[in-house]
């Protein structure tokens, strides 16, 4: 497959086009935007602020340094020097294709076009192109930088190497590929997405229901499945031990039903202003933007929960944040120069704080304990090692708080061996605000190194207890630290 | 509002009606179930152990003591004391008419019935009934234990009493009533669920993509949005500054593009062959007992993660517990019996193992920081006094692990004050895995009472420091907590 992608051309800076620039930059690859909007700078900075939050929450420090994001003054300018163009404009196929054959005369001629298009049809925008086999679809969903769909759809003449250049950059950047086969209006996802709201249409005319009711019938129930299951998996385990074959000829004489109108309504003057009216009411005076910000906070948790379960958009989230490993801007496990090894390096997460918006108490302990992970990676006794039955418990802690970190501050941890006799591990950590430059606290852990199928402690193999001892013996000119072998007491 | 209900009738255990069961009885409620099924009994108590699971999950310590489950030999026994009664019987007016004619016979003249149908009209339900007015629909989603959303909808001659008793009795349970208040067939819900479901499968009618490929369509994108907002607040946002009547419009034109098909397809034994073939493709062997485990997982931490944005199906999980306050099996803040304080008591949750299955390293401080709350909570520390500027910060932690505990152990947590001096408090944990009956963790902290604002260390007000030294004194005669004061090192 062709070379790296290194620069990303957007040409349409709307709410899709600086989205997918926000994507692509904070995947270390440079963007360039074109768009005729003289507010296109401030817009799409806007855009990238919210998506850079959001992808932070949702990947932490393992996202890589970001791409360098620039302003073209023309469609030749923005796509001269890049290897990919992602096509953002309106939903006009007159324009695009105007624009489309301008893209393809002044692009470099390796590249490729991504066309944002929800629902027209890539052979008619191939239309008019020299190279229409160098255009595909790639639609995605709104907000594009963190929701992981996206349709990817060839025309008549789209080459393979295209679908193939496409599928695998939007892959890269964290997204689940949808290769749409057959091309069709409205693609799958629109199709589908179509369907509910004609029907939710129907709804307001004929006065059954208003736009937040219609809303409240979607997230209190079905919604809820289908933001990890489709439809067909839910029926499937709808119709239970009888399975789907005898859930479908259950079915059957309900598709006589008069359960949708199954037509779009007019939207008249009346419609439109009954609607606008409900969405006015719903929206209930909070502001477009304090809503973005729930629904990116709301997205990045639920694929965090979703993450949990290894399932859905939490799987593709966690092979992303795996095809990351060895590009963050800091390694875990090295040296930070002065003899300690650098073992935490994160800003400080939502799901961390309390109700004072400060790094809560077991947070601290979670934070110390993924840096004793890091020590234990490090001395090779990791994942790998565990799998294998043994481990390494932690039988004592002591931490001192002197400090605080809020939302968002980047905290560090750094490490050293206190010593080691073989079976028994002494380590001692400090945290510090990075944001405040103060160490904010200090643990000191026991650790044992323990058979875990006996449930009983034991020595450590040679290479481990070597390497714990090496790392005792390599930093046993480091001061003592601050604190360590102290008791709690009540001052005198 | 009539009289607490305290036991519900469930005619029909099937799926829906086994989880009715599920929810009433977790929450105090007692059931009687009858359905013909001889299999009815063992079916029920599958589905009420996965519920007890996934609410236990949901809502932890909160839950109060669980109501009586019987099983009835025939309809007029199931209903006979009954102050209320779900009928969940298959989606067949004639039989639900005639069945529902005779639990009217049956039940007390306060009950009221809510019939689970998911688009049969209540008017034509109530036909044959010598008191109609106490018939509503009450239709719920699957699986029933876990969705919030409850459609309620009154037939021509149902009382407004009804309607009420029925929407208190779900709210009670945790459930999202949505009234409807236009009579229609399918109800809201299940007329959009059908537009989709009718779309989807003139796709695989068609050929253009297979079951899982729109699954993928759904899941991997507008179905994340819709966990937690439904069409209208969605398309709001997509509408951006210009708002939804500009949105409108730009509409108007694509109602009238083919992007669905409208109608739905015949289902054919050639169809049905399809869909079933591509839905065995789709689970890929997983079976069915393990995909409703999955579904609940992701379920579970979907309603946490939107819980801690306090919005959608998680304002109504916070809503709920906190309507159960005080109807804990165990209450936390009072004495033991032995002069410890009680202040934690919950089962292992699965969000806080670790990859070997046992209770992680953080969460250890979590349940002893969770139980220092409880400690503040009781000498008059508790949220309240944090949000007039004052709290007390952890300063120090020494935690010592004795044993180990698994998911779904019950843990609890005992706590002694080893000492105040009016500004500092010493406390001393002990947690009980009460499974294996060990000892498996204890902590000592000191705390220090703190102006927020200022951000120093001050004197608590008299009456804090007066609950402090009372519990100390009330405590002193306990021997002292073994490890206390301890300090960590290698043996010598």
């Amino acid at each position: 497959m062709g070379r790296e992608i290194r620069k990303v051309a957007i040409v349409g800076g709307g709410v899709i086009g600086a989205a997918w620039a926000a994507r692509f930059l904070l995947n270390g690859i440079d963007v360039a935007v074109f768009d005729l909007d003289p507010e296109v700078e401030r817009k799409t900075l806007e855009v990238v602020a919210n998506a850079r939050r959001a992808q932070t929450r949702l990947h932490g420090a393992a996202l890589p340094a970001e791409g360098k994001l620039t302003f073209a003054g023309s469609v030749a300018e923005a796509v001269a020097d890049a290897d990919f163009i992602q096509e953002s404009l309106p939903e006009r196929e007159d324009l695009k294709q105007r624009v489309l054959a301008e893209v393809d005369a002044a692009m470099p001629a390796h590249a490729v076009i991504g066309s944002s298009t929800s629902g027209l049809l890539p052979t008619k925008l191939q239309n008019g192109m020299q190279r229409p086999d160098r255009l595909v679809v790639g639609h995605p969903f709104n907000p594009v930088y963190l929701l992981p769909l996206v349709e990817v759809c060839g025309g008549d003449q789209t080459s393979l190497e295209t679908i193939d250049v496409a599928s695998a950059l939007y892959t890269r950047v964290g997204m689940k590929v949808l290769h749409v086969r057959h091309e069709i209006d409205g693609f799958i996802a629109d199709r589908l997405l179509e369907a509910v709201w004609r029907e939710a249409l129907w709804l307001i005319n004929d006065g059954i229901a208003t736009a937040a009711e219609i809303d409240d019938a979607i997230r209190f129930g079905a919604g809820l499945r289908w933001s990890f299951m489709g439809t067909f998996l839910t029926y499937r385990l709808a119709g239970g031990e009888a399975g789907m074959r005898h859930f479908l000829h259950q079915f059957g004489p309900s598709m006589e039903w008069p359960w949708t109108k199954l037509v779009g309504p007019k939207l008249t003057d009346e419609l439109i202003d009954t609607v606008a009216a409900q969405s006015d009411d719903q929206a209930a005076g909070i502001g477009l933007r304090e809503y973005e910000a729930l629904r990116d906070s709301c997205l990045v948790d639920i694929m965090h929960a979703l993450e949990r379960n290894d399932f859905a958009s939490g799987a593709v989230a966690k092979a992303y944040r795996t095809s990351l490993q060895g590009k963050e801007a800091v390694t875990l496990g090295s040296d930070c120069g002065d003899g300690h090894l650098l073992t935490q390096h994160t800003p400080v997460m939502p799901e961390w704080i309390d109700y004072n918006d400060h790094l809560t108490e077991w947070a601290y302990l979670k934070l110390f304990g993924d840096a004793t992970d890091v020590v234990l990676a490090r001395i090779g006794a990791g994942p790998d090692y565990v799998a294998t039955g043994f481990s390494f418990y932690t039988v004592e802690t002591h931490i001192r708080h002197l400090g605080q970190a809020r939302l968002g501050q980047k905290v560090e941890v750094r490490t050293r061996v206190l010593g080691s006799d073989g079976k028994r591990l002494h380590l001692s950590h400090e945290m510090t605000n990075l944001d405040s430059a103060t160490l904010i606290a200090t643990a000191e852990h026991m650790l044992v190194h323990v058979d875990a199928k006996a449930e009983k402690s034991a020595p450590a193999p040679q290479h481990i207890a070597q390497a714990m001892q090496g790392l005792a013996a390599a930093q046993q000119h480091l001061a003592p630290p601050d604190g360590a072998g102290r008791s709690i007491k009540m001052p005198g």
